[in-house]
């Protein structure tokens, strides 16, 4: 193999990124080298470009960053016994301590030693990226590789949106966003009889509509009303707040039948300023989730049995696909909003 | 039966309440009339009685009140024919529509069209009153009057403390009245590993203690610490929160490990000022569960379970007992604090 | 409304079934009148028709017989207020008591006093048929009368395919009669990865091929091996049982993965012969769920949610449409094996 | 360390055991030497010792046995950081492979790959022992040693009993075994309202008194007559199955109310000759659990919650401790049932 490759890096503690040559990573006895077929754009991810607060306390430059990716073993480590080389996988990006009170008691999502891909430590936007071994998932041969790097970011919506069941119910989505499309994708697998989305884009509306939306509001709209119309009095069953927008957060608790189950997988930026936990949570017994990463690995298995399968399509929301030295374009695409995910390939084109 | 009885009645629409001698409820077809042993004074009481913002909204003055009772069958509607002229009952006091959608899908709890006995209707702060026959429950005849009007509210907290299971686990109850106090009582019977509790008062914490807190925090002081190092850093497995404060909620939720689970009976007057719902729900991915009255009737079999027992002795928390009379030295007892739960007997002491 | 009406009739404690004019059934004060548009045939009506030991054993002659139906409401007793005359409703066949344990603990559903329409009461092979209004539930008025009467043995398989998640897992539903069908159709709209079913007739076979199976097993050849052949060694995820033979219940335990989840419908005649618990129950870890009836009224929201929604659609289960007068071939076509289920209609085809 | 040591051997393919020396194990990478402190004695042993058809079938002399152990840590291998020299531990005897599965989606106890300590590999009967880290369960420094080794089996009581919850429910318990003890002892400590006992032996009935069981049944005379009786004809809410007879089993069943919880950890030897799954588990609408292992880690938190903090004591279960030289009469002991549980101390009695 080459032994320099080329990589997004972010150079210093400041806005941008970089394309430069870097050496390619080593490998210890019990991780695996991937030479990356395709990776794709996280909102983390831009968060980093950007430079905000948040990337500040946690990055630490020079680094590659990036963490959804997929591609082929090209490396083994000594001890490594469930991968080999030639095999075509994706990163899990949670990197597990397996020791802490969580991974010991069946919860390794919540690790409390986490580290990921891309932010902890260096990531996939590059030619070849180094993970542990049990960080690898296989995939059928037949997955496009910007699907199976989206894999990872489509977890999340499937941790969401099975932490309760979606068959024969009104499914509120908040936020239509790359992870607020897969969970409607999802629902819509899943037989939801109703699937409510909001956003205040007519875009992502639109491209709502296209995974599975049976009815779609403006979110600057009377949301609740709307819902309750729809459910003749009685309210959603299920929440998948997938925006972390403090007026969607309202929305749709309110929205909520009494008994009503709320997943949380959306990120307010700062503490919600008013929260009426009395009417919005107490009083209608509701059950809420906070979901953070994936189930390891129960996750990746119901996203191989929805994608395998061919009951959730989410190419349609992987809107554009380009080489890695286009990243800049790649970036803005995103952060103008024209873009819902975008795929890069590191080493050509598929 | 005498035509007329002794209730305190919230005569008009101002503070107070006023011993007075009023009809005999009647009853349905499908209801019973219940001669009170025992009725015991609830926090709600207190509001009705101060003829606050919320009694305001939602009584309507002149009417008895009171909501926690026991006592023996006297007269049954013609349809009744689940109890019988004799039966030592309590009262449930939530009375459901049967027809709404929680009620259909076996979640009468939360009612959409509840009626509150003492709230929406006449209550039991007297010598008798008139329930449907479905909203009895039947005591072992051993059961002191006291506890058995008690188990109302006791109820309350055996729905808060059975959201999840207890066993082996260690368990913070913020907030030490009456329901805290009950909630601690439940979580040492169930086995709990450890008990936290918190409280501003020093005689709600040595109660606690009584009741089987392992470990008593004073909530002006740094809980969360005292929570972590009790914990070998590791954080409470349960919330049982009980106080409506949000300084208890937030210390609350801070003090749960990642992928613990709160149950949340204390509301909150106001909506909370600020909430961080990133860092203490979502990246914890905690589960939460929202507390309305009781499981219809899971709950009362439960409370049966832990009462008649013996795994539970709730007597101590029952601190006064008095004629209904006294009920002014009564209601400022509990107004004070210096009372933990006071006992009325309308139709003479037991 | 006439005074006398047509009905099949269980006559005399012997095989067959007779047309019959017999009285209007009367209604008490919380019944209600149903003036039947469609009534479908249940196997446990081939039992009552043929007069095998259960029949025997439970079935009081003389009595009109059948407790699938929907119809148009003509008359309601005084106290009922949850349904009017002119509703179209769809009949609950099981009569709770409300006061039992199960009643009371939220699982009516195995009410220990329970009355079936039908077999403990006058049933609705008729033009009219009284039940409680309790039993009623309220139908879109577009739900054609045959799929609006089939939703009762439908919600048995609704509960059966609901008792655990279906989406994205392997499920193996052994027999496909009109039960087994329901059930394909269920997995196919909760968005399960895989549907095997096992039947040994090619026509069923066939049906649950156009019902959503993806492989479709002949239950005498090797099933055990082909479904751990479709699963790469692993297994089904689910077990749906819904032929009651003792080799379906063995191939179906034997084809579920470690850790699998088995709901039982099929009703087995006998005590099984042989049942090896250790290695198919409990090395394996498997959960199992015992399925009777229907949850009161979960099911039934969960049946609307399918059904309205358009994700199931049952009609090429429902193979026969006649008059009641035909009932006589009716039976047959159902003992032959012809007809998947029949409808009658009492009252004028649709 | 020596470089032998004294180890119970099967030194062929016959009944009986020797006591030998023979080397002390080497560790690999990953693995811990552990200086045993104490080691108990399973049913398992008795089978391997006894050398019954399914040790003929699944050992391969000669071999060490045994499973059940604690000791001090004496060597640690080059990649192991979660362990350290010096530190008491006892062994998870289950050894996963990681990589299944189950191993996959957080069931691991369910591993397709497992090893079994003293079973698939060298045991425990021994001065020294050698086990993965990962295995590895820190001790309280206070926990007595033979409590620390007992814990193996005791979790599987713990697994058992926590497959649902036991606060306040009517619980039976079919087999007084060390096993049936031990989740008498939980039942007990988590608040079981009533617990019911059946065995054949005085001796294990008045052991299960001692454990906490509130009523003792002779398992030869009429159980459910019993617990339906003492259950005011409602049935037991909850079966702990540990004894493997097929007739305890049916009595289980049978005593069980509808919508009541079975946990079947007992292996009947042979398939059941009649198990009636129409009346005993469909019609009673059953939810059943398959008990193997314990659950990674989360049974051994739950074990540490229960033994640490003094809410169960198994010590009198715990019958008999003697050096390791005395196996042969330990063995007699346990084969005669004079002993629940006998503990062997290969370094020297505490």
């Amino acid at each position: 193999m080459n032994e320099t490759m080329m990589a997004i890096v972010k150079p210093a503690a400041a806005p941008g990124a970089k394309l430069e040559r870097v050496p390619v990573p080593t490998i210890g006895a019990r991780d695996i080298l991937i030479r990356v077929r395709a990776t794709t754009i996280c909102g983390t991810d831009l968060h980093i470009y950007k430079w905000d607060p948040w990337a500040q306390s946690r990055i630490h430059p020079p680094m590659v960053f990036g963490h959804e990716c997929c591609g082929d073993v090209v490396a083994i480590g000594d001890e490594v016994e469930s991968v080999k080389v030639g095999d075509y996988v994706s990163a899990e990006s949670h990197i597990v301590c397996g020791h802490c009170y969580p991974c010991r008691s069946g919860q390794p999502h919540i690790c409390r030693n986490v580290q990921i891909i891309g932010v902890d430590r260096p990531g996939c936007f590059a030619q070849y990226v180094a993970i542990p071994a049990v960080n690898a998932w296989h995939n059928d041969p037949a997955l496009p590789p910007a699907i199976a790097s989206a894999q990872e970011p489509f977890g999340n919506a499937v941790h969401t949106a099975f932490a309760t069941t979606l068959t024969a119910k009104r499914v509120l989505v908040t936020g239509c966003g790359p992870l607020g499309l897969f969970a409607i994708a999802i629902a819509a697998a899943a037989g939801a009889q109703r699937i409510f989305a909001t956003d205040i884009h007519p875009h992502r509306l639109a491209m709502a509509r296209r995974m599975g939306a049976t009815d779609l509001f403006d979110a600057r709209e009377d949301v609740v009303a709307a819902v309750l119309k729809a459910t003749g009095g009685e309210g959603a069953d299920v929440l998948l707040e997938m925006s972390g927008h403090p007026e969607a957060i309202d929305q749709g608790f309110a929205s909520l039948r009494p008994g009503g189950f709320a997943s949380l997988l959306g990120l307010p930026d700062h503490p919600l300023p008013s929260f009426d936990l009395t009417n919005l949570v107490v009083f209608k017994g509701l059950t809420i989730y906070g979901v953070f990463g994936r189930k390891l690995f129960e996750t990746w298995y119901q996203t191989r049995g929805l994608l395998e399968s061919g009951k959730v399509d989410i190419s349609p929301i992987i809107s554009h696909h380009m080489p890695l030295e286009e990243y800049e374009r790649a970036f803005e695409l995103m952060v103008s909003g024209e873009a819902d995910k975008v795929a890069l390939y590191p080493n050509g084109m598929p």
